[in-house]
């Protein structure tokens, strides 16, 4: 296994020069856009990795799988699902206009910004801190990682620039969906500004895989939450590009800008990757065809 | 005059009982729904009134032409038109989704909320007071009344539920179009809650359609920019019910929800209106079909 | 009022290089994109012309206020406003999308192609030839030349092309708002395809702006019809820069893919205008530079 | 099973009430709303039934997925996905406006209506019959039935009222995606038209379960078709509702306005479900409910 991935990654190298780094974010646009890494954590414990693995990265989208998971285990899908939609959009990530349009009263899945703030937002917690403690400590647990934590620098550069998710915010205001616009915006920031190697990526993909079971065999996240997860990951984990990642790879993933990919063979294997260089859709360039390679030699897709 | 003005009142009263109220804003809620004037100042200096003309209400979207007038001459047309458009929308005041989804890199027109939001941001002043304060001046010239105030009590509440334009002025500092926030939204919400009277909105009427000499024969807003306000009064003056107003009406007129209409004829008349009952579309009930027969019966409509 | 004509056409003759011919319409393409005409007819009978003002061309879009006011005439403002709105779209002439997401149930104004295909499909007559001889008569009234014709060549090349306008048709069969969809569009085609000069279109402009009273002093449209006609010009006349147009110029006009324009200066003058060098949104660019210079010169501003 | 399955179409019927047949197509319009029936086909070749199995009806909707693994087997995935594209919408099956304000060139994805329309026109073949003549023989490949017919009068009826889908067909002959419009939808609308009953389903819905393998062994399909279309089952199978059923039920299935509903488990099974009440998204209210169950019941989830 180690070798196909250092194969691969070194197959698939060139194609970070197809890309670039996000830059909206000051922060993520000084990576360097070449890193390309990969780590496997299978169902027996093995670990196997290649590139530029030992990277230090922010979750950014990817910490919303996390957030959906909390706030299930906190309030029940009944009352996540009244206030936030099920449904693959074909929109951009930060997109207003169909909640203005077609006067939904709600965003249409937790993994589009509007429902990832309304997602934040019912997460248990008096204070932002006590919020995002408790998804660093799930990531904690699920990662076996005491060591998680909060890049402050990306967290305050995301924060001071964020009009366009603090203007969802507001809307969601509004709409009567969230109630404390800066201390949701502040909490969502947080955790897209958690910290995190392709290691702990790998290790939240096969907890997931395990229907909540860690690499070291607790419990940490129910069953069916975990399907849950899996499911969306699937119909919206990779921005507006979802459907097409299904079908040339057919893996529950999710991305995040900072070029990181969680994914999630079920019964099988976690995935982390990391490779800052995106595509127009703001996924891993080569994230996305190491990937889609790695899937079609082991015979990872679930379809 | 005076006489048709009383039976033109008193015929469409009864409209009052078709619409309601604006009932986003509490102060406004309260307002007694029956109430109906007009006032009515012709070139020659001569003032007509009929109904509930004596009463006070703030100006809320008829501040938009006060406010596009001193943008204009505080910063020349070229400015002001490189960051808000000149075309009606067709879509509702508060609307984001053009915006969002035609990457227009600015707002359709002044008259909607977001344009109107660019424009107050372009008024010349350091502080909030002094942009406020230079629009009561302008008013003050243009009407005579040396006492427009604001009324705090409705500032204050729309200032605290004003998340939908909150909202707007995220978007808009994220397009670089405005740039500081809470102060853009105080100054716009503060110019809304100007109030006058029918007098007043009928002497800035006719300032309008003497191009920029007011009834007492001051010069004090520039005759192209009179022309221009008008013009923007015809396409966007009425929400989007513009274009009904101007084949029914048709003389250049700007509404506000709080129930004022401000018309003006050109070279005849400016006409004040107060009617706090709205249709669905924002605009006084009674005013509109009031305004309507007026037209009809003096022949007002330029067209 | 010749020399300065003259004058005018030579000025913004350099214009036509800034725009190109109409390219979805093979025999449109073909047609040399330098020409530039203008015709004046006054009040007073006076005629007055310079450039290309002999050339023939087609009517397009122009002819959508003759197939209004027929419609009108045959049907009444109630039944025809029933079927379509009033108010101006900020969208391009041949969109969908807000029938659609909106789910509004007529097109938004009768200017737009969606909602002159209704128009036209409410004119009297048992066929095509019918209806669109009607048309033909009503222009020979207003225009007093008894040889208008439909150029077969450009309506058969427009009847092979047009998708996107049998796309409209059958969504407004769908709406219950045309029953037959090939005569509409067949009937819709032809009236675009009536030729005329710019002599045509400015008598044609100054019956409107007479109230419907031709330069011969012949009563052939009502007054209302020519009033209601003229403020659909200024609000939609133009494709989606009516709003700039109105500004800029600030006169009812009409526009047409060919490169025509034909203009009405209430109680003053028709103006018809060749250029088909267009701009973006589809209007004559030297044509629409030309009138905006007249405007300015005689102070024909209705604003 | 066989008990199982009565169980649950007991359990369910009520459910019925709650939905109701499509009304926008007469023949649909008059079915039994309070029917309910179930087949399902293993992996060993069992075969369990229960309620009403035995009914025939059109598969409307669940062509789509025929008709995709047919042109990508005449034309291969990059020709067909050259011209539709991979990704979910949000929107309901006949949407047109993503196509016009997004300027996307091409459908989002095949399961839409205007997506299925392009991919009909690209299934080889010189006549509508010889198109619609080979999607029946690949159905009757895939079932062993060889009594596949279309329902004459189901097609005629919805040939004589597709409005909407005509406007789609003319939209996208605009954007050159489809070439001849009548012949396209006439094949389309005849694909829908094809009857079946709920063990053909159930059989189909196995042939992908096995990677193109049939209940009887015979490959009829090739794998990577097999995979794609379960993945296009999953993102987009049941219309604007697909999010919501992967996350209760997990299962790869594709459903039709008609009540039919196919499905399709990994390795396992295949499953035909009819219920012509429908939800407001247009899929069979019990069917839905039905298949939720017995996901439950027997872990059927791939998540």
């Amino acid at each position: 296994m180690k070798e196909l991935l250092e194969r691969l990654v070194e197959k698939h190298q060139f194609k970070t020069r197809e890309g670039k780094c996000a830059d909206y974010i000051p922060l993520l646009a000084e990576q360097d856009p070449s890193q390309l890494g990969i780590t496997v954590v299978t169902r027996n414990r093995g670990i196997y990795k290649a590139g530029r693995f030992p990277e230090r990265f922010t979750m950014q989208s990817i910490s919303k799988v996390i957030a959906l998971i909390l706030a299930i285990m906190d309030c029940g899908e009944r009352k996540v699902f009244s206030m936030v939609g099920m449904e693959p959009t074909g929109d951009p990530f930060n997109s207003i206009y169909k909640m203005e349009i077609f006067q939904t009263q709600k965003p249409l899945n937790p993994m589009i910004n509007a429902g990832a703030l309304v997602v934040t937002s019912l997460i248990k917690g008096q204070t932002v801190e006590e919020k995002v403690g408790r998804m660093i400590h799930l990531i904690e647990e699920m990662t076996g990682n005491i060591n998680i934590k909060v890049n402050e620098d990306v967290f305050r550069s995301e924060y001071e620039t964020s009009h366009r998710n603090r203007a969802l915010a507001h809307f969601l205001k509004e709409l009567h969906l969230i109630d404390r616009v800066e201390e949701t915006l502040e909490a969502y920031l947080r955790q897209c500004a958690i910290q995190i190697t392709c290691e702990d990526l790998a290790k939240i993909g096969l907890c997931l895989a395990q229907y909540g079971k860690t690499f070291d065999n607790r419990m940490v996240v129910p069953a069916c939450v975990s399907r849950l997860a899996k499911t969306f990951m699937v119909t919206c984990g990779m921005y507006n590009a979802s459907g097409e990642f299904a079908i040339k790879v057919g893996i529950p993933a999710k991305s995040g800008v900072s070029g990181g990919i969680m994914a999630s063979v079920p019964m099988r294997m976690g995935i982390g990757v990391f490779g800052p260089a995106l595509d127009q859709k703001g996924n891993s360039i080569a994230g996305t065809a190491l990937l889609e390679d790695l899937s079609r030699q082991l015979d990872l897709s679930i379809f």
